[in-house]
């Protein structure tokens, strides 16, 4: 086959940004990797953080991959220049494209980021917003139990707009025309999260943005796959048994088959 | 120092455990391990967290203990068997002392036992409670949002409340006259769970009752610690870095130093 793209992610939420990179790159092969054993990443230390993004890599390396997605925020915030310099291969995470598609999108340079605490607390957005717009202010807030109600699937009930209504309140009078949900399980809770915030707000989605540079990158290098015969291979790993990220992953990746193999992957 | 007391927790949740081992023994000396690099336990597979146990048991024995007490719900339902035939010194979980309570203070012989998605798949709260009393009927009821509600500190906010409701509905109308807190994080949502059950449901928190097994076991086999003048030693390891277990901890433990020590636990 021909080297794939290779995707990890703390766990399930990675595949919101497959799921977009199947929609603008169809023909393209695909290795998922979720870290199911020890995920979430959202909680832990950065020095955690990187150690385990390595071992990701590590592993989709192994699996002929030309190359790497890191479709997690936090491991995205916290551990990218660190993979890109121990890994000279192409890759993108899903930071940059989302405070790109932010600066782009504000009128009043007021932005808003949601997040992980690990994600939130790096500080990253903030930096990547400003760098590409000076006069940017960000506000940033961290919102753990978004992850937890995606994963319920509690994404359009009561709890989730009470959750929502809590967590994004600081933003009433910051002026914000535009929130980016900077963790890849958020767009699931997109729209709850636009009845609270208003329809005025942009929402930035990671995954879109990703997938779009995913797709201008492989172009510039003039790596798309070579049209060929072959079908099309998606793999998926994980490090936990599998039997949850495929039940839970339909809520992700909607239709389709999402039969993982269990892996070693460091200490995982 | 005299051998201690070893408590293992994927987590943060365990405190609640220690914090009774405190009160009703004071003066033993205590090694906590919180697994935090791999929390939470309670969405992983058998395999998965049977190996995390091991992995932490011998931790723990190599810091010198004279019993371990597996204090995460999970880690007891899934792997207590398996960890007592591999290290034979005297093994606690907190499953069964918590069975053996419910068991004792049902009258109808109805009772209900919520905790993790693992836990209550496992289906290990309703054989041990059966063999205590085997006219029981149990109804399990699995609370996925609980532990980060808990580990967020809202314990006592219209959330809680709502998300307690959506869980505890099932509940109406089973007969049901005792509830098993099955999950050390659990304890910290005991207002709320009252407010809906009702006063007149009994609930069982594992942690007070594996605190009284603890002390028992100890004075059948004459191991309490023997009156001297050294302090008591509490020593507190974690597998990620310790900034978020000493913050969040402080809501379980309540006053006192939760100075942590981090290390490397298997593959965590």
């Amino acid at each position: 086959m021909q080297k794939a793209i290779g995707i990890f992610d703390s766990g399930i939420g990675g595949l919101t940004v497959l799921s977009e990179l199947i929609r603008v790159l169809p023909e393209e092969n695909t290795i998922y990797l979720g870290d199911t054993a020890r995920v979430p990443y959202g909680i832990r230390s950065p020095e955690t953080v990187t150690r385990y993004s390595f071992e990701n890599t590590r592993f989709l390396l192994s699996q002929e991959i030309k190359m790497l997605v890191v479709a997690c925020n936090t491991a995205s915030a916290i551990s990218l220049d660190a993979v890109k310099s121990e890994f000279p291969l192409p890759v993108i995470g899903v930071l940059e494209p989302g405070a790109r598609a932010a600066a782009a999108a504000t009128r009043s340079g007021r932005i808003g980021v949601i997040g992980t605490e690990a994600t939130i607390a790096s500080g990253a957005y903030e930096r990547a917003i400003r760098a590409m717009l000076p006069r940017a202010e960000v506000t940033s807030i961290a919102c753990p139990l978004f992850v937890p109600l995606a994963e319920e699937g509690w994404v359009d009930n009561d709890v989730a707009e009470l959750v929502a209504g809590r967590y994004l309140s600081p933003f009433r009078g910051t002026g914000i025309d535009t929130l980016v949900l900077g963790c890849t399980h958020y767009p699931l809770l997109k729209p709850v999260i636009s009845k609270i915030m208003g329809s005025d707000i942009t929402l930035i989605d990671s995954a879109t943005e990703t997938a779009a540079e995913v797709r201008s990158v492989l172009e510039k290098l003039n790596w798309k796959k070579a049209g060929s015969d072959e079908g099309v291979v998606r793999r998926y790993f994980v490090t936990d048994t599998p039997a949850r990220f495929e039940k839970v992953g339909k809520l992700f990746l909607g239709e389709g088959s999402l039969a993982a193999e269990q892996v070693k992957v460091g200490g995982a």
